[in-house]
Protein backbone atom coordinates (compact mmCIF):
# COMPACT_ATOMS: atom_id res chain seq x y z
CA UNK A 1 0.00 0.00 0.00
CA UNK A 2 2.30 2.92 -0.93
CA UNK A 3 5.30 1.17 -0.12
CA UNK A 4 7.57 0.81 -3.16
CA UNK A 5 8.78 -3.28 -3.85
CA UNK A 6 12.71 -2.04 -4.27
CA UNK A 7 14.65 -3.00 -2.06
CA UNK A 8 16.56 -0.22 0.18
CA UNK A 9 19.52 0.62 0.81
CA UNK A 10 21.43 2.17 3.82
CA UNK A 11 25.07 3.98 2.70
CA UNK A 12 26.74 5.13 5.59
CA UNK A 13 28.95 8.03 4.92
CA UNK A 14 32.53 9.64 6.11
CA UNK A 15 31.85 13.51 5.47
CA UNK A 16 35.32 13.98 6.74
CA UNK A 17 36.86 16.50 8.42
CA UNK A 18 34.76 19.58 7.86
CA UNK A 19 35.66 21.02 4.44
CA UNK A 20 32.87 20.14 1.56
CA UNK A 21 36.26 20.13 -0.72
CA UNK A 22 37.25 17.38 1.32
CA UNK A 23 34.47 14.81 0.71
CA UNK A 24 35.48 11.86 -1.56
CA UNK A 25 33.39 11.68 -4.93
CA UNK A 26 31.91 8.93 -3.68
CA UNK A 27 30.18 10.17 -1.08
CA UNK A 28 28.78 13.54 -3.53
CA UNK A 29 27.71 10.82 -5.41
CA UNK A 30 25.75 9.26 -2.43
CA UNK A 31 24.24 12.61 -1.31
CA UNK A 32 22.85 13.36 -4.43
CA UNK A 33 21.42 10.07 -4.83
CA UNK A 34 19.82 9.83 -1.23
CA UNK A 35 16.17 9.96 -0.71
CA UNK A 36 16.88 10.29 3.43
CA UNK A 37 19.80 12.09 5.20
CA UNK A 38 20.73 11.35 8.76
CA UNK A 39 23.76 13.60 9.26
CA UNK A 40 25.84 14.71 12.74
CA UNK A 41 24.95 17.84 13.64
CA UNK A 42 28.67 18.96 13.11
CA UNK A 43 28.68 18.18 9.24
CA UNK A 44 28.73 21.13 7.34
CA UNK A 45 25.45 22.68 5.66
CA UNK A 46 27.19 23.07 2.28
CA UNK A 47 28.05 19.14 2.45
CA UNK A 48 24.25 18.41 3.82
CA UNK A 49 22.79 20.34 1.17
CA UNK A 50 24.94 18.21 -1.71
CA UNK A 51 21.36 16.24 -0.85
CA UNK A 52 19.38 18.19 -3.10
CA UNK A 53 16.66 15.29 -3.40
CA UNK A 54 16.59 14.12 -0.14
CA UNK A 55 14.49 14.64 3.16
CA UNK A 56 17.56 15.56 5.60
CA UNK A 57 16.81 15.27 9.40
CA UNK A 58 19.79 16.15 11.91
CA UNK A 59 20.68 13.84 14.40
CA UNK A 60 22.79 16.02 16.76
CA UNK A 61 25.77 14.23 18.38
CA UNK A 62 27.10 17.88 19.45
CA UNK A 63 27.50 19.68 22.81
CA UNK A 64 24.42 22.16 23.17
CA UNK A 65 21.80 19.96 21.02
CA UNK A 66 19.66 17.66 21.70
CA UNK A 67 20.82 13.82 19.87
CA UNK A 68 18.56 11.77 18.69
CA UNK A 69 19.12 8.69 20.49
CA UNK A 70 21.39 6.16 18.91
CA UNK A 71 17.80 3.59 18.95
CA UNK A 72 15.61 6.49 17.36
CA UNK A 73 18.96 7.05 14.26
CA UNK A 74 18.50 3.13 13.79
CA UNK A 75 14.69 2.77 13.68
CA UNK A 76 14.25 5.32 11.08
CA UNK A 77 17.02 3.96 8.83
CA UNK A 78 15.95 0.53 9.29
CA UNK A 79 11.90 1.68 8.61
CA UNK A 80 13.02 3.98 5.74
CA UNK A 81 15.65 1.25 3.93
CA UNK A 82 12.27 -1.38 4.23
CA UNK A 83 10.35 1.26 2.28
CA UNK A 84 12.86 0.78 -0.72
CA UNK A 85 14.38 4.03 0.24
CA UNK A 86 17.83 5.47 -0.71
CA UNK A 87 19.21 6.49 3.02
CA UNK A 88 22.40 8.17 3.92
CA UNK A 89 23.80 8.48 7.67
CA UNK A 90 26.47 10.68 6.89
CA UNK A 91 29.02 10.90 9.81
CA UNK A 92 31.84 12.68 10.97
CA UNK A 93 35.17 11.51 9.41
CA UNK A 94 35.29 8.26 8.63
CA UNK A 95 32.15 6.19 9.63
CA UNK A 96 34.43 3.64 10.88
CA UNK A 97 36.15 5.51 13.47
CA UNK A 98 35.43 6.23 17.26
CA UNK A 99 31.53 6.99 15.81
CA UNK A 100 29.39 4.14 16.32
CA UNK A 101 29.44 3.68 12.87
CA UNK A 102 29.82 -0.37 14.01
CA UNK A 103 26.51 -0.27 16.02
CA UNK A 104 25.17 1.29 13.44
CA UNK A 105 26.08 -1.17 10.85
CA UNK A 106 25.45 -4.42 13.22
CA UNK A 107 21.76 -2.86 13.87
CA UNK A 108 21.11 -2.52 10.20
CA UNK A 109 23.06 -6.50 9.32
CA UNK A 110 20.38 -7.50 12.05
CA UNK A 111 17.43 -5.92 10.33
CA UNK A 112 18.51 -7.58 7.39
CA UNK A 113 19.02 -4.68 5.63
CA UNK A 114 21.86 -4.22 2.82
CA UNK A 115 24.36 -1.07 3.36
CA UNK A 116 27.70 -0.04 2.31
CA UNK A 117 30.60 2.05 4.08
CA UNK A 118 31.84 4.78 2.33
CA UNK A 119 35.04 5.64 4.18
CA UNK A 120 35.64 9.41 4.83
CA UNK A 121 38.77 11.06 6.08
CA UNK A 122 39.13 10.71 10.05
CA UNK A 123 40.37 13.80 11.54
CA UNK A 124 43.33 11.81 13.19
CA UNK A 125 44.84 11.40 10.03
CA UNK A 126 43.27 15.04 8.38
CA UNK A 127 44.15 17.69 11.42
CA UNK A 128 47.76 16.96 11.55
CA UNK A 129 48.27 16.91 8.07
CA UNK A 130 46.28 20.06 7.29
CA UNK A 131 48.50 21.65 10.12
CA UNK A 132 51.69 20.64 8.55
CA UNK A 133 52.38 18.19 11.01
CA UNK A 134 53.59 14.87 9.13
CA UNK A 135 51.76 11.66 11.36
CA UNK A 136 55.33 10.02 10.58
CA UNK A 137 58.71 11.17 9.42
CA UNK A 138 61.97 9.26 9.09
CA UNK A 139 64.00 9.34 12.18
CA UNK A 140 61.25 10.95 14.13
CA UNK A 141 57.95 8.44 14.10
CA UNK A 142 57.59 5.83 11.71
CA UNK A 143 53.69 4.71 14.06
CA UNK A 144 50.62 6.66 15.25
CA UNK A 145 48.84 5.81 17.97
CA UNK A 146 44.88 7.16 17.53
CA UNK A 147 43.27 7.15 21.27
CA UNK A 148 39.50 8.42 22.14
CA UNK A 149 39.76 11.30 25.02
CA UNK A 150 36.60 10.61 26.11
CA UNK A 151 37.49 9.09 29.52
CA UNK A 152 40.32 7.83 31.26
CA UNK A 153 39.13 4.23 30.66
CA UNK A 154 39.71 4.40 26.93
CA UNK A 155 43.23 6.81 27.20
CA UNK A 156 44.97 5.56 30.73
CA UNK A 157 45.83 1.52 29.89
CA UNK A 158 46.87 2.70 26.24
CA UNK A 159 48.99 5.69 26.83
CA UNK A 160 50.79 3.99 30.11
CA UNK A 161 51.96 1.44 28.15
CA UNK A 162 53.27 3.43 25.01
CA UNK A 163 57.26 3.22 24.72
CA UNK A 164 58.37 6.65 25.35
CA UNK A 165 58.47 9.40 22.23
CA UNK A 166 58.66 6.47 20.12
CA UNK A 167 55.66 6.86 17.98
CA UNK A 168 53.27 9.97 17.42
CA UNK A 169 49.99 10.09 19.57
CA UNK A 170 46.65 11.22 18.91
CA UNK A 171 43.91 12.52 20.79
CA UNK A 172 40.62 13.02 19.91
CA UNK A 173 37.74 14.47 21.61
CA UNK A 174 40.27 14.61 24.56
CA UNK A 175 39.99 18.71 24.63
CA UNK A 176 38.20 18.42 28.14
CA UNK A 177 41.03 15.64 29.29
CA UNK A 178 44.13 17.20 27.93
CA UNK A 179 45.91 17.88 31.71
CA UNK A 180 45.32 13.83 32.32
CA UNK A 181 46.13 12.97 28.91
CA UNK A 182 49.45 15.09 29.45
CA UNK A 183 50.00 13.51 33.27
CA UNK A 184 49.47 9.73 31.89
CA UNK A 185 52.70 10.25 29.16
CA UNK A 186 54.62 12.43 31.53
CA UNK A 187 54.30 9.97 34.51
CA UNK A 188 55.33 7.31 31.97
CA UNK A 189 58.69 8.96 31.07
CA UNK A 190 57.83 11.34 28.13
CA UNK A 191 59.71 14.48 28.25
CA UNK A 192 57.91 17.50 29.32
CA UNK A 193 59.71 19.31 26.16
CA UNK A 194 58.21 16.96 23.91
CA UNK A 195 56.26 18.84 21.40
CA UNK A 196 52.41 19.17 21.57
CA UNK A 197 49.69 20.76 19.69
CA UNK A 198 46.29 21.15 19.43
CA UNK A 199 44.47 21.73 16.20
CA UNK A 200 41.04 23.10 16.43
CA UNK A 201 37.91 23.00 13.96
CA UNK A 202 40.84 21.39 11.85
CA UNK A 203 39.51 21.93 8.02
CA UNK A 204 36.81 24.82 8.97
CA UNK A 205 36.96 28.54 8.32
CA UNK A 206 37.82 28.83 12.29
CA UNK A 207 40.77 26.79 11.91
CA UNK A 208 43.26 27.61 14.10
CA UNK A 209 46.07 25.67 16.22
CA UNK A 210 48.13 25.63 19.49
CA UNK A 211 51.72 24.80 19.04
CA UNK A 212 54.05 24.11 22.22
CA UNK A 213 55.24 21.45 24.88
CA UNK A 214 53.84 18.31 27.00
CA UNK A 215 54.34 19.90 29.95
CA UNK A 216 52.01 23.07 29.01
CA UNK A 217 49.02 20.70 27.10
CA UNK A 218 47.54 20.62 30.25
CA UNK A 219 47.09 24.57 30.74
CA UNK A 220 46.42 25.61 27.21
CA UNK A 221 43.38 27.99 27.29
CA UNK A 222 40.56 27.67 24.85
CA UNK A 223 37.48 29.85 23.87
CA UNK A 224 35.41 27.22 22.88
CA UNK A 225 33.43 24.78 24.53
CA UNK A 226 34.85 21.61 26.45
CA UNK A 227 32.98 19.53 23.42
CA UNK A 228 34.47 21.67 20.33
CA UNK A 229 36.06 19.36 18.14
CA UNK A 230 40.02 19.55 18.31
CA UNK A 231 42.65 17.02 17.82
CA UNK A 232 45.71 17.05 20.41
CA UNK A 233 48.99 15.79 18.55
CA UNK A 234 51.94 14.72 20.97
CA UNK A 235 55.54 13.74 19.32
CA UNK A 236 58.41 14.95 17.58
CA UNK A 237 57.14 15.55 14.50
CA UNK A 238 55.07 18.53 15.83
CA UNK A 239 58.21 20.31 15.32
CA UNK A 240 57.52 19.99 11.71
CA UNK A 241 54.82 22.25 11.56
CA UNK A 242 57.39 25.04 13.26
CA UNK A 243 59.89 24.44 10.69
CA UNK A 244 57.21 25.00 7.49
CA UNK A 245 55.69 28.38 8.87
CA UNK A 246 55.12 30.31 6.22
CA UNK A 247 55.60 27.90 3.54
CA UNK A 248 52.65 25.60 3.72
CA UNK A 249 49.89 27.45 2.46
CA UNK A 250 47.19 25.46 4.19
CA UNK A 251 48.29 25.15 7.63
CA UNK A 252 45.91 27.16 10.34
CA UNK A 253 46.74 30.18 11.67
CA UNK A 254 48.43 29.47 14.98
CA UNK A 255 46.53 31.33 18.14
CA UNK A 256 48.95 30.58 20.90
CA UNK A 257 52.56 29.89 19.87
CA UNK A 258 54.84 28.59 22.41
CA UNK A 259 54.19 28.68 26.00
CA UNK A 260 50.98 30.25 27.26
CA UNK B 1 63.77 34.09 -21.05
CA UNK B 2 60.25 32.27 -21.59
CA UNK B 3 60.36 31.52 -18.17
CA UNK B 4 56.62 32.63 -16.89
CA UNK B 5 56.90 35.19 -14.01
CA UNK B 6 54.04 33.79 -12.21
CA UNK B 7 54.86 31.95 -8.61
CA UNK B 8 54.87 28.21 -8.97
CA UNK B 9 53.30 26.03 -6.45
CA UNK B 10 53.21 22.52 -5.09
CA UNK B 11 50.15 20.57 -4.21
CA UNK B 12 51.27 17.32 -2.03
CA UNK B 13 48.27 15.18 -3.06
CA UNK B 14 46.54 12.03 -1.51
CA UNK B 15 45.39 9.61 -4.03
CA UNK B 16 43.62 7.77 -1.70
CA UNK B 17 43.49 4.18 -1.43
CA UNK B 18 43.40 3.08 -4.82
CA UNK B 19 39.26 3.44 -6.04
CA UNK B 20 38.97 7.06 -8.11
CA UNK B 21 35.61 7.40 -6.22
CA UNK B 22 37.70 7.88 -3.15
CA UNK B 23 39.55 10.95 -4.55
CA UNK B 24 38.46 14.23 -2.60
CA UNK B 25 36.88 16.86 -4.58
CA UNK B 26 39.96 18.90 -3.72
CA UNK B 27 42.44 16.52 -5.39
CA UNK B 28 40.34 16.21 -8.50
CA UNK B 29 40.40 19.74 -8.59
CA UNK B 30 44.42 20.02 -8.05
CA UNK B 31 44.56 17.25 -11.04
CA UNK B 32 42.37 19.68 -13.31
CA UNK B 33 44.71 22.51 -12.80
CA UNK B 34 48.41 20.63 -12.77
CA UNK B 35 50.75 22.04 -14.93
CA UNK B 36 53.05 18.91 -14.50
CA UNK B 37 52.13 15.46 -12.22
CA UNK B 38 54.61 13.02 -10.46
CA UNK B 39 52.68 10.32 -9.31
CA UNK B 40 53.42 7.05 -7.58
CA UNK B 41 53.26 4.29 -9.58
CA UNK B 42 51.03 2.78 -7.72
CA UNK B 43 48.08 5.25 -8.64
CA UNK B 44 45.60 4.17 -10.64
CA UNK B 45 45.40 5.45 -14.38
CA UNK B 46 42.12 7.06 -13.97
CA UNK B 47 42.91 8.88 -11.02
CA UNK B 48 46.20 10.20 -13.11
CA UNK B 49 44.08 10.83 -16.18
CA UNK B 50 42.35 13.59 -13.83
CA UNK B 51 45.23 15.83 -15.12
CA UNK B 52 44.69 16.55 -18.54
CA UNK B 53 46.75 19.27 -19.07
CA UNK B 54 49.90 18.45 -17.33
CA UNK B 55 52.58 16.22 -17.74
CA UNK B 56 52.47 13.57 -15.96
CA UNK B 57 55.49 11.37 -15.08
CA UNK B 58 55.39 7.93 -13.07
CA UNK B 59 58.46 8.27 -10.11
CA UNK B 60 58.12 4.76 -9.08
CA UNK B 61 57.97 3.29 -5.73
CA UNK B 62 56.90 0.02 -6.67
CA UNK B 63 58.29 -3.00 -6.55
CA UNK B 64 59.69 -4.27 -9.65
CA UNK B 65 59.83 -0.68 -11.25
CA UNK B 66 63.33 1.34 -11.19
CA UNK B 67 62.13 4.34 -8.99
CA UNK B 68 63.31 7.76 -9.21
CA UNK B 69 65.45 8.97 -6.58
CA UNK B 70 63.72 11.32 -4.03
CA UNK B 71 66.40 13.27 -5.05
CA UNK B 72 65.75 13.66 -8.55
CA UNK B 73 61.70 14.16 -7.54
CA UNK B 74 62.24 16.87 -5.58
CA UNK B 75 65.26 18.74 -7.93
CA UNK B 76 62.11 18.25 -10.46
CA UNK B 77 59.33 19.96 -8.37
CA UNK B 78 61.55 22.80 -7.45
CA UNK B 79 62.69 23.81 -10.88
CA UNK B 80 59.14 23.15 -12.59
CA UNK B 81 57.87 25.68 -9.46
CA UNK B 82 60.70 27.91 -9.86
CA UNK B 83 59.99 28.39 -13.45
CA UNK B 84 55.89 29.08 -12.09
CA UNK B 85 54.15 26.12 -13.15
CA UNK B 86 51.56 24.28 -10.86
CA UNK B 87 52.97 21.18 -9.60
CA UNK B 88 51.22 18.34 -8.20
CA UNK B 89 53.01 15.68 -6.52
CA UNK B 90 50.51 12.71 -6.20
CA UNK B 91 50.80 10.26 -3.71
CA UNK B 92 49.39 7.40 -2.53
CA UNK B 93 47.09 7.89 0.27
CA UNK B 94 47.51 10.48 2.48
CA UNK B 95 50.97 12.14 1.64
CA UNK B 96 51.59 12.67 5.18
CA UNK B 97 50.99 8.66 6.32
CA UNK B 98 54.17 6.45 5.61
CA UNK B 99 55.30 8.09 2.29
CA UNK B 100 58.01 10.80 3.12
CA UNK B 101 55.76 12.98 2.32
CA UNK B 102 57.17 15.37 5.12
CA UNK B 103 60.83 14.93 3.26
CA UNK B 104 59.45 16.33 0.20
CA UNK B 105 57.97 19.04 2.08
CA UNK B 106 60.76 19.81 4.31
CA UNK B 107 62.69 20.07 0.70
CA UNK B 108 60.08 22.57 -0.95
CA UNK B 109 60.74 24.50 2.25
CA UNK B 110 64.22 24.43 2.19
CA UNK B 111 63.74 26.21 -1.88
CA UNK B 112 61.78 28.34 -0.69
CA UNK B 113 58.73 26.92 -2.26
CA UNK B 114 55.10 27.50 -1.74
CA UNK B 115 53.11 24.62 -0.74
CA UNK B 116 49.95 22.79 0.26
CA UNK B 117 49.16 19.34 1.10
CA UNK B 118 46.02 17.98 0.21
CA UNK B 119 45.02 15.28 2.53
CA UNK B 120 44.24 11.78 0.80
CA UNK B 121 42.08 9.20 2.33
CA UNK B 122 44.83 6.85 4.01
CA UNK B 123 45.00 2.72 3.12
CA UNK B 124 45.33 2.03 7.21
CA UNK B 125 41.86 3.50 8.00
CA UNK B 126 39.83 2.73 4.27
CA UNK B 127 41.07 -0.84 4.00
CA UNK B 128 39.60 -1.89 7.10
CA UNK B 129 36.47 -0.09 6.86
CA UNK B 130 36.13 -1.21 3.01
CA UNK B 131 36.85 -4.54 4.09
CA UNK B 132 34.29 -4.41 6.84
CA UNK B 133 35.87 -3.61 9.97
CA UNK B 134 35.54 -1.04 11.89
CA UNK B 135 38.46 0.46 13.47
CA UNK B 136 36.53 1.57 16.97
CA UNK B 137 33.85 -0.33 18.52
CA UNK B 138 32.50 -0.14 21.80
CA UNK B 139 33.27 -2.86 24.56
CA UNK B 140 36.32 -4.32 21.82
CA UNK B 141 38.51 -1.44 20.94
CA UNK B 142 38.65 2.82 21.40
CA UNK B 143 41.79 3.05 19.92
CA UNK B 144 44.58 1.88 17.40
CA UNK B 145 47.83 1.66 16.30
CA UNK B 146 49.37 2.22 13.19
CA UNK B 147 52.68 0.82 12.59
CA UNK B 148 55.12 0.60 9.63
CA UNK B 149 55.92 -3.17 8.57
CA UNK B 150 59.25 -2.26 6.41
CA UNK B 151 61.77 -3.73 8.69
CA UNK B 152 62.25 -5.25 12.68
CA UNK B 153 63.12 -1.92 14.05
CA UNK B 154 60.46 -0.06 12.60
CA UNK B 155 57.30 -2.21 14.49
CA UNK B 156 59.37 -4.30 17.23
CA UNK B 157 59.56 -1.47 19.76
CA UNK B 158 55.88 -0.72 19.29
CA UNK B 159 54.75 -3.71 19.21
CA UNK B 160 56.26 -5.22 22.05
CA UNK B 161 55.09 -2.29 24.17
CA UNK B 162 50.80 -2.28 23.37
CA UNK B 163 48.97 -3.63 25.97
CA UNK B 164 47.47 -6.89 24.91
CA UNK B 165 44.12 -6.94 22.92
CA UNK B 166 43.36 -3.39 24.23
CA UNK B 167 43.58 -1.83 21.02
CA UNK B 168 43.51 -1.94 16.74
CA UNK B 169 47.00 -3.14 15.35
CA UNK B 170 46.78 -2.36 12.07
CA UNK B 171 50.33 -2.25 9.83
CA UNK B 172 50.84 -1.00 6.28
CA UNK B 173 53.64 -2.98 4.01
CA UNK B 174 54.47 -5.44 6.75
CA UNK B 175 53.24 -8.27 3.99
CA UNK B 176 56.60 -10.15 3.81
CA UNK B 177 57.06 -9.49 7.75
CA UNK B 178 54.21 -10.57 8.66
CA UNK B 179 55.27 -13.54 10.62
CA UNK B 180 57.62 -11.42 12.80
CA UNK B 181 55.25 -9.22 12.99
CA UNK B 182 52.92 -11.83 14.79
CA UNK B 183 55.38 -13.21 16.08
CA UNK B 184 56.29 -9.76 18.49
CA UNK B 185 52.49 -9.77 19.83
CA UNK B 186 52.26 -13.43 20.51
CA UNK B 187 55.85 -13.15 22.51
CA UNK B 188 53.84 -9.77 24.51
CA UNK B 189 50.65 -12.64 25.39
CA UNK B 190 48.54 -11.71 22.96
CA UNK B 191 46.26 -15.10 22.91
CA UNK B 192 46.94 -16.88 19.25
CA UNK B 193 43.03 -16.85 18.73
CA UNK B 194 43.24 -13.04 18.30
CA UNK B 195 41.21 -12.30 15.06
CA UNK B 196 43.35 -11.18 12.65
CA UNK B 197 42.55 -9.79 8.71
CA UNK B 198 45.18 -9.52 5.82
CA UNK B 199 43.53 -6.85 2.97
CA UNK B 200 44.68 -7.37 -0.59
CA UNK B 201 44.75 -4.31 -3.03
CA UNK B 202 41.78 -2.43 -1.27
CA UNK B 203 39.58 -0.36 -2.76
CA UNK B 204 40.65 -1.96 -6.38
CA UNK B 205 39.02 -4.49 -8.42
CA UNK B 206 41.19 -7.33 -6.98
CA UNK B 207 40.94 -6.10 -3.56
CA UNK B 208 40.30 -9.25 -1.45
CA UNK B 209 41.20 -10.59 2.09
CA UNK B 210 42.00 -12.92 3.92
CA UNK B 211 40.34 -13.35 7.76
CA UNK B 212 41.61 -15.86 10.30
CA UNK B 213 43.82 -15.38 13.67
CA UNK B 214 46.79 -14.61 14.88
CA UNK B 215 48.52 -17.36 15.50
CA UNK B 216 48.03 -18.20 11.95
CA UNK B 217 49.12 -14.80 9.87
CA UNK B 218 52.74 -15.65 9.50
CA UNK B 219 51.93 -18.94 7.11
CA UNK B 220 48.90 -17.06 5.27
CA UNK B 221 49.67 -17.77 1.52
CA UNK B 222 49.10 -15.46 -0.72
CA UNK B 223 50.06 -15.13 -4.85
CA UNK B 224 50.95 -11.38 -5.06
CA UNK B 225 54.53 -10.49 -4.86
CA UNK B 226 56.27 -9.45 -1.68
CA UNK B 227 55.77 -6.03 -2.12
CA UNK B 228 52.04 -6.04 -3.05
CA UNK B 229 49.79 -3.63 -1.25
CA UNK B 230 48.30 -5.40 1.23
CA UNK B 231 47.19 -4.05 4.90
CA UNK B 232 47.20 -6.55 8.34
CA UNK B 233 44.87 -5.97 10.75
CA UNK B 234 44.97 -7.39 14.05
CA UNK B 235 42.25 -7.29 16.87
CA UNK B 236 39.30 -8.36 18.36
CA UNK B 237 37.31 -6.28 15.81
CA UNK B 238 38.01 -8.28 12.79
CA UNK B 239 35.21 -10.75 14.29
CA UNK B 240 32.74 -7.70 12.97
CA UNK B 241 33.26 -8.52 9.27
CA UNK B 242 32.43 -12.37 9.73
CA UNK B 243 28.94 -10.82 11.40
CA UNK B 244 28.68 -8.32 8.74
CA UNK B 245 28.91 -11.17 6.25
CA UNK B 246 27.08 -10.20 2.88
CA UNK B 247 24.74 -7.31 4.52
CA UNK B 248 27.90 -5.10 3.63
CA UNK B 249 27.71 -4.24 -0.24
CA UNK B 250 31.29 -3.75 -0.51
CA UNK B 251 33.55 -5.54 1.60
CA UNK B 252 35.99 -7.41 -0.56
CA UNK B 253 35.75 -11.17 -1.20
CA UNK B 254 37.51 -13.50 1.05
CA UNK B 255 39.38 -15.86 -0.93
CA UNK B 256 41.01 -17.51 2.60
CA UNK B 257 38.62 -18.06 5.37
CA UNK B 258 39.81 -19.48 8.50
CA UNK B 259 42.88 -21.67 8.81
CA UNK B 260 45.10 -21.48 6.14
Amino acid sequence: MGYRMTEGFVSLVGAGPGDPELLTIQAVRCLQAAELVLYDSLVAPEIVAEARQAQRFSVGKRAGHKSVSQETIIRVMVRAARRGRRVVRLKCGDPYVLGRGGEEALALHSAGIRFEVVPGLTTAVAAPTLAGIPLTHRGLASSFVVVSGHNEASFQPILHSLPVGKLTVIVLMGLARRAAIAACLLEQGWPGKTPAAIVFSSSTPSAHAWTGRLEDLGRVPYQAGANAPGTIIIGKVVDLRTVFGTSQDNAPSTVLEGKS
